[in-house]
C-alpha cells in the first residue's frame, strides 16, 4: 500500500491530470493520493494558492474580490474542460468558495487559513471526480472525516498523535482515496494549515498513519542532486540516501526537500521516493532508513551562506566554571539560536545565522558579552558559508577529511572553521561567502568527478 | 637587565654552584637571581622541599623530627663544605629552621607553607653567601622587604598588582640580588607559597617588576622539544616559539614548562629563555611575543590523554533555544569543567577531562542530561586523547589541515574529532588513547622528518 503525493505543478492542467491517472491506473497499490492546489502551468503563471491569499487579503481589506474570485474558479474550470468533465464539480467548488469568503473575518488568521486550505480541498474534489470520470474508483476524503487532527497554530499546525490511529482506518476503505494536502482540523473543528511544504507533510502523516510500504512524492524535478545545480553544471543525481544524510544536506540549504516535512514518514521507517511527474521513467531518489554500502564515500555536498561568527578569547577560560553557560544564557536572553560553538585553547566561537541580528542587536549582544565575560578580545565576522560534505560511508573512511581539506587548499580556499565530530556522517567547513562556490566546486571535483576518470 | 632563575637540580651541590657563579660573572646584566631549594644530586636523591614537607608533616603529627631535620641541614652544609665556605651561614639556616618548626601549628596550611618556603629562602641566603665568597657583590633579598605581596590562598598564592611597582625599585640596588622563589607574603605578613613551578612564577613576577630585557630560566634540559621525547626518539629542539604556541602546546601536556607560571613575564612582553645549566652552550629555547616567520608551518606537536566525550543527539536541537545552555548548566551544577563542545547537525559532543568523573557521578550526570533534555540518544566514550598541532604559520597556510589529516589516515589513525577554529594557530584532533602514540609519530614524520629529506 502506497501513499502518492502530487505537487501543484503536477496538477496544473488537464494534460497533467492524464499523467496522474496513468500512474494510478498502472499500480493499484497507490491507495492514497495527496493533492496540492493547482500550480503554475508556465513561467509567469499564478499558483492557485497565491490567488487565494490575494483574494482573502482583499476580502479582509474590504476590497472588491470579484475579478480574483473569477480567476480562481477559471483555473479549476480549465482543468475540467480540458478533461471533458461534467461541470457540476465546478459549481460545487464555486459554491464552497463563495461560502468561505462570506465567513466571519474577525480573526484574520483563522479566515486566511480557511481560504488557503480551500485550494487543496477543492482540487482534491476535482481530482477525485476526474479519476471517476476516467473509470477509476476514487473518493474524496475530508481530513476532518478521516480524523487528521492538529494543534491550533495557524500556518504551523502540528499533528496530534491520535491522528495516526484514526488514519489507519483508511486502509479499509475501498478504491483510491483522494486527500487534500496542507491542512488538518483542530478538535474544535477549525481548519489550520501546516507550514511550507504542507502537502508533503500531509503525505508523510498519511504514510505513517496507514503504515504504507512507500511514500511516493511526485514533483517537477528528476531527483535530488549530489550538489546544487546552480553551482555545478549537470551534477549527478543521488539514487538513494538515508534519512540522516538527507537531514544533514537539508540543513545546509538543500532546497529540493524540506526534510522536516518528511519526519512523520521517517519516524515510521517508511521509504520516501521522490520522482518527476513529467519524467516518470527517471529513477528518482529514494530516501531510506538504511542503505547498502556504496563504493563512494560521499553522498552529497551542500552549502548555505548567511552565517556569522563571534570569536571570544580569554586566557584560561576553561578554568572558569560557567563561562560557556554564561555565553549561551546571553544568547538566550536575546532569543538567539546558535548553530555551533567550536572552541580552541582559551577561545571559543559562536556560529549563528546572521538574519537573527540587526545592527543594534549585534551591538547590544557584544556589549553584554563584554560586560559579563570580560574577555581578552571579542570580534564578529560576517558573511560566512557553511559547507556540509555528507555520506554514511564516512563513518568508516579515515581519509575523507584529508581529501576534502586537500581539495579546498588546492583551490586556495581558506578553511575558517572545520568541525568533524564523532559518530558523524558529515564534515562541516566554514568558509567566507565569496569562496563558497569555489569550495563546493573543488569538493565536487574531488569526490564525484575524479573518481569517474 | 636580566632575571635569571635556577631550578633545584642546578643548585643541588657545590659543583653546580660553580656553574652558577660562572654564568653570573660572565654577564653582569644578570641582575636578579631567583633560586629554588636544592634538588636531586643523583637519581634516587631527595629534594630538600620534599624533606621539608616530610619534616613539617611529622611535626604536625607530633612525631620525632630530629633525624629529618639533620638530613635537611646536611644538604645545606654539604654545599657550603664543597665550596670552602664559612659555616656561619649554616648555623644561621639551622637557627631559622628551628624557630620555624617551633611555630604555631594551629593552622596546618599556614605552618606547612612556612616550612616549605624555607627551602628556597635559606638556599637564597646560602647562594648569596657563596657568591660573595666568590668575590661577587651579592645580597639576599627577602620577598617581604622587596614588597612581593600575594593573596592568602595557601599553595596557590596570586600576586597582588602593587607588587610590580614595589619590585621595580630593586633596579636601583647595587650588585646581584639573590631572591628566593616559590613564595610571597600577605599584607598581614604571612608567608604563602605559589602553586607548582613556584620559582618559575617568582622569576616571571620579578622580570615583569623590574621590566627585565630577558628572563633566563635555567633548568636541566637542553630545550623545549618539538614533540614528546618519550613518543619520538631524539626529536628536534624548538629554538624559538611564541607565547601563544607555548600555551597551546602546554595545554595538551607539554611538560617542560607550566605556561601559567610564565604569565607575568608574557604580560609584560618579556622574552623567556629556557637553558640548560649543565650544558650552557646549547642554544636552548626562546619564548617570545612575536617571531619572524619560519619556513616550517608547524612548531610543535603535543598530546594528552584522559579525556572523555559525551555525545548527545536530538532531532532539531538547534531550534530549541536554551538547549546548549541547559547542558552547560547541568555540568556546572556538578562542578564539571568542559573543554570543548563541538556540534554536528542535531547532535553535540561535550569533551571533558575524565579525572573529574567517578562512576557514580557519571551515572548521575547522564541521568540528569536525559531527564532535562530528553535526547534521542546519549552516550559516553572514554579514553580519548587530544593532539594539538601548533604553529603560528598555520594562520596563513591553507594546506596544513589536509596534510595532518592525510598523515593520520595514512597511519590508519581514526580521527574521532577534528576542530579547527578561526584565528587559530592550532588544529586539535581527538583520537582514542591507544592510537595516540601512532598519531603523534605520524604527525612528527609529516611535519618534521619528511621536510628534511
Amino acid at each position: 500500500m502506497k501513499v502518492i503525493k502530487f505537487g501543484g505543478s503536477s496538477l496544473a492542467s488537464g494534460e497533467k491530470l492524464q499523467k496522474v491517472h496513468q500512474l494510478l491506473a498502472e499500480d493499484l497499490s497507490r491507495k492514497i493520493v495527496v493533492v496540492s492546489a493547482p500550480g503554475k502551468r508556465f513561467a509567469g503563471d499564478a499558483k492557485v494558492t497565491d490567488l487565494l491569499i490575494d483574494c482573502a487579503t482583499k476580502r479582509l481589506l474590504q476590497e472588491d474580490t470579484e475579478a480574483i474570485f473569477a480567476k480562481i474558479i477559471h483555473r479549476y474550470r480549465d482543468i475540467a474542460l480540458d478533461s471533458d468533465m461534467d461541470l457540476a464539480i465546478i459549481e460545487e467548488i464555486e459554491k464552497d468558495l463563495t461560502l468561505l469568503l462570506a465567513a466571519d473575518t474577525n480573526d484574520p488568521d483563522v479566515f486566511m487559513d480557511k481560504i488557503k486550505a480551500s485550494g487543496e480541498d477543492n482540487n482534491a474534489k476535482l481530482v477525485a471526480a476526474y479519476l471517476r470520470h476516467q473509470g477509476l474508483e476514487a473518493t474524496y476524503v475530508n481530513p476532518k472525516d478521516a480524523g487528521l487532527f492538529v494543534t491550533a497554530e495557524h500556518a504551523n499546525a502540528q499533528v496530534l498523535p491520535e491522528s495516526y490511529r484514526n488514519l489507519y482506518k483508511l486502509r479499509e476503505q475501498p478504491g483510491i482515496i483522494v486527500f487534500p494536502g496542507f491542512f488538518g482540523y483542530t478538535k474544535a473543528g477549525e481548519i489550520v494549515t501546516f507550514s511550507r511544504s504542507g502537502s508533503d507533510i500531509t503525505g508523510a502523516i498519511l504514510a505513517n498513519g496507514i503504515q504504507a510500504d512507500l511514500y511516493e512524492n511526485f514533483t517537477d524535478v528528476d531527483a535530488v542532486y549530489t550538489v546544487n545545480p546552480n553551482i555545478v553544471k549537470d551534477p549527478e543525481q543521488i539514487n538513494e540516501l538515508t534519512y540522516q544524510e538527507m537531514r544533514e544536506l537539508s540543513y545546509a540549504g538543500f532546497s529540493v526537500f524540506h526534510d522536516e516535512a518528511l519526519i512523520p514518514a521517517f519516524k515510521a521507517g517508511i521509504p520516501v521516493h521522490i520522482k518527476n511527474t513529467n519524467n516518470p521513467f527517471s529513477e528518482g531518489t529514494k530516501i531510506v532508513k538504511q542503505r547498502l554500502g556504496s563504493s563512494r564515500p560521499v553522498t552529497g555536498i551542500a552549502s548555505d551562506g548567511g552565517f556569522c561568527s563571534i570569536f571570544i578569547s580569554k586566557y584560561l577560560m576553561n578554568r572558569e566554571i560557567g563561562f560557556g553557560r554564561k555565553i549561551l544564557q546571553i544568547l538566550e536572553a536575546h532569543h538567539l539560536n546558535f548553530e555551533h560553538m567550536p572552541s580552541g585553547i582559551d577561545n571559543l566561537t559562536i556560529l549563528l545565522r546572521e538574519n537573527q541580528l540587526t545592527a543594534t542587536l549585534e551591538q547590544t549582544l557584544i556589549t553584554d558579552l563584554e560586560t559579563e565575560l570580560k574577555p581578552d578580545s571579542i570580534h564578529i565576522q560576517h558573511q560566512i558559508s557553511l559547507i556540509m560534505v555528507v555520506g554514511e560511508e564516512m563513518r568508516q573512511n579515515v581519509g575523507i577529511t584529508a581529501r576534502a581539506a586537500k581539495a579546498l587548499s588546492g583551490s586556495c580556499v581558506n578553511i575558517e572553521m572545520l568541525n568533524q565530530g564523532s559518530s558523524e556522517v558529515s564534515i562541516m567547513f566554514g568558509v567566507s561567502e565569496e569562496q563558497e562556490e569555489r569550495a563546493v566546486q573543488a569538493l565536487y571535483e574531488e569526490f564525484f568527478v575524479q573518481v569517474l576518470k
